[in-house]
């Protein structure tokens, strides 16, 4: 783990005495924002280079099951008889971010289908099937998975639901696969790639353009020219303690377990705010406690140390983590009864299995009714096939009535959250990074988790957000990268 | 309101051809932190300059009530038989914040009865009393208040609880007094004040070194040369709703009520993140829903929509209305009954009376025996002295059981909140400004709002924090600005 980045403020041009290469674009971190970024840059003419911290490229989008959230009536959705639109993958992308880029976000719904072909075209597979199970990754090689809260309350009654996580076809994590097949694309376009080469300084001339980067490459410090563009790629801070200290401290909360590669250690946003790039939502990230399979916890209820309810159990489980963690003291339990308890592997603890839920009570340490008020209200309208609290789907609700009754320990500090971060620089929707005033910073570009683009919030996640967007904007980006006015 | 400040990138020394002024320190911005700032510089030596956008001084510090969070046995506080150590204040501060910067707390509190005397020997009176009733603000000149949350569960359990809000002598708002004081001494020093001077560019050296200011003075671009160091001091960013939306988008809510003055548009952040320096807690903010006095409110009860209880009523009103902003669709209602319900004058609006609590969660459109069940349980234990929820104080706990029942509007969004920014460039205690990687800006220090130092949360504010750490942090900045080498 990169624990302190050797990032630096910028270098002046003119103490540059040499420059170990030339060229047109180039490219700071090499996961599935930068292949995508090098494909786009080197198809569009310009001579690229990406430079890659580690001994080969992939970042963390290797190391993924390979999701991609897409939408709006692609090959695979038709086949599998999901009815979406551009549209309504708007309406719900805007209802998911607290704060969402309005025209990034249509740029990416209005263009997901055509992103769906490129990929296809490059030669990555994709199977027209579904997994209709309740699963976090669907281990089989299907493609389509309700991958997000698109059928959960109040989100389907603001966009009309569809099925958009789009996985890699292959058995398992198919994000080998998916950056296997981006990078020879970019080989044959002709983008080239550095690797063990870790960039600690951008370069600006005397106008304050960045126009190229200094980097270390075993133990060597050498500088490249970048004439057009330097796209910065280099991944989320999950791995960056201090930063995450600063930014997003529960994320050094114990038990969270941070999701990426070592090299996911801030470098790329550290590089452009050096540049005067001002980072936005830094305190956003993806937090979960993932609670399925197996799909019948979704009937039991979430409750907090008060014994209250506080979440629709059918959102996405990192929905449901981030209210976990919002509750008082972070305390969370999982109630279920025996008609809906199965032992899974890896699954939340059992901490107390009672008789009762007076019982079940007790042992949690409740004040007497908390939980026995909280149970009988939802029994009474469950059985009615109601939620009137947090309108979880019918098909999940039943009286919890059949002794015994487990709690499970999913309290954000005593028990294992995946997470990571989705803070970046500012950006325009081409990638151009921006300062703090909304100028643009000349020749510097960001995409993947070094700018801040679709995911921007831990309660509106869905699977496939962060590798469907680091793609999609990283094309965006290297394009732009490659048809700026070259330098001088 | 300055919606869109003219920030620019830093321009490079060599591009300045003339200066209008050469000084040792040059300060941004002159309210509260700016001018503690000025004394210290100024006294320390330096040629000291401070420009200000306004007409005049004063800042945001000299709208105040002019509280400051103070304590660890000041003379007020032992006149009036307040215990207190800088021990069980800092215990106090640290629990207060999500992720507060230990140093910083301790210098705060450690150093915190030598600046009260500070102010004193400047001329800041303070009167030894108390006012000892629950307001946001005495309207009297006595000098101490329970400004926090000091009293409330958890931190009672966690400090010693002390009254620490020290208010300036003078019935109502002392901020002109207190300002008028500060400015005083900050000229009897020999430090210098421009006004109609708005700073739009730093200046930088080519070792990357920020040596001076670029401003607007009556439309004409100015340059200032400072050569030892600059000082950002100028404000929050409650008025400009471009940086709003990027880092706190739930300021732009309807009913929010941004305190401050039209300059606290974010020009010092983003002057200090032009140069490199990386901004931290940008989300942070106080948010409140005030709906004391009068105190007897506190008897009631907050509920949500779901007739949860989601927070202890005796804490500050800050903390109350960041539960509430917190609660789903940020819907949140004070019941209260006839005992406690007390008319006041610009209070929150009494949304429903009914005879029997069945009504009211009927009128609030509740679903069956939510509410029932909350007033069934909170009463029980208040009949006995307990709150097992939340812990409110027993002084405040009494059955809500003297019909008709009221509710109070104190929905996020349905009323209005009150509220500021806290998020700044990240800093040394000493005030120099820190890169995203952790390296200091040369010759770039920051204070006040435009800093990030003991206020960090709408959950643990406590009215005074802001000026407190404004004067306290900013003399410190001056200082080490002063003493800084010179440039060249």
């Amino acid at each position: 783990m990169s624990q302190h980045s050797s990032v630096t403020r910028p270098r002046r041009l003119s103490d540059i005495s040499h420059f170990e290469r030339e060229v047109d674009v180039l490219i700071v971190g090499y996961g599935g924002a930068g292949v995508c970024s090098a494909i786009e840059s080197a198809r569009a003419g310009a001579r690229t280079l990406a430079l890659e911290a580690a001994g080969g490229g992939g970042g963390t989008t290797a190391m993924s099951t390979a999701h991609l959230y897409l939408g709006g009536g692609t090959r695979v959705q038709k086949a599998c008889g999901i009815d979406d639109s551009p549209e309504e993958m708007f309406r719900f992308i805007m209802a998911c971010a607290e704060d969402p880029d309005e025209e990034k976000v249509r740029l990416y719904c209005e263009g997901s289908v055509a992103h769906f072909e490129w990929l296809v075209s490059l030669g990555v597979p994709f199977k027209d099937s579904i997994f209709r199970e309740r699963v976090v990754f669907q281990p089989t090689d299907d493609c389509l998975l309700w991958s997000g809260n698109e059928k959960a309350w109040p989100f389907r009654e603001l966009a009309v639901p569809a099925a958009r996580g789009h996985k890699v076809q292959m058995e398992g994590d198919a994000g080998p696969l998916l950056f296997r097949v981006l990078s020879e694309a970019a080989a044959a376009a002709g983008a080239e790639l550095l690797c063990d080469t870790r960039a600690c300084a951008l370069i600006e001339d005397d106008a304050g353009r960045v126009v190229g980067v200094v980097a270390t490459h075993f133990g060597r410090e050498v500088a490249f020219l970048a004439r057009r563009g330097v796209v910065l790629s280099a991944g989320g801070f999950a791995m960056n303690p201090d930063m995450l200290r600063r930014h997003a401290p529960e994320l050094l909360t114990p038990g969270v377990v941070p999701i990426g590669n070592p090299h996911d250690d801030g470098s790329g946003i550290q590089l452009g705010s050096s540049a005067g790039g001002a980072a936005v939502h830094m305190d956003a990230c993806f937090l979960s406690v993932p609670f399925y399979p197996p799909s019948s916890h979704t009937r039991g209820i979430f409750v907090n140390a008060h014994g209250q309810r506080f979440v629709a159990e059918d959102s996405y489980h990192g929905r449901v983590g981030d209210h976990c963690r919002r509750q008082p003291e972070g305390r969370a339990y999982l109630i279920l009864d025996d008609a809906c308890y199965v032992p899974s592997e890896g699954g939340r603890e059992v901490i107390a299995v009672e008789a009762s839920i007076e019982a079940l009570e007790r042992a949690l340490g409740m004040p007497e009714s908390a939980l026995v008020n909280s149970v009988a209200f939802f029994n009474r309208f469950a059985a009615l096939g109601e939620d009137p609290l947090f309108h979880k789907s019918r098909e999940w609700l039943a009286p919890l009535s059949h002794p015994p009754f487990a709690a499970l320990e999913c309290s954000f500090g005593k028990t294992w959250y995946p997470a990571f971060t989705l803070g970046g620089l500012g950006t325009r929707a081409s990638g151009e990074v921006l300062t703090e005033a909304g100028e643009v910073v000349p020749g510097l570009f960001a995409a993947g988790r070094n700018a801040c683009n679709i995911p921007r919030s831990a309660s509106g996640y869905a699977s496939g957000t962060c590798v469907g967007d680091a793609t999609f904007f990283g094309r965006l980006a290297g394009r732009s990268a490659a048809a700026s006015p070259p330098w001088k």
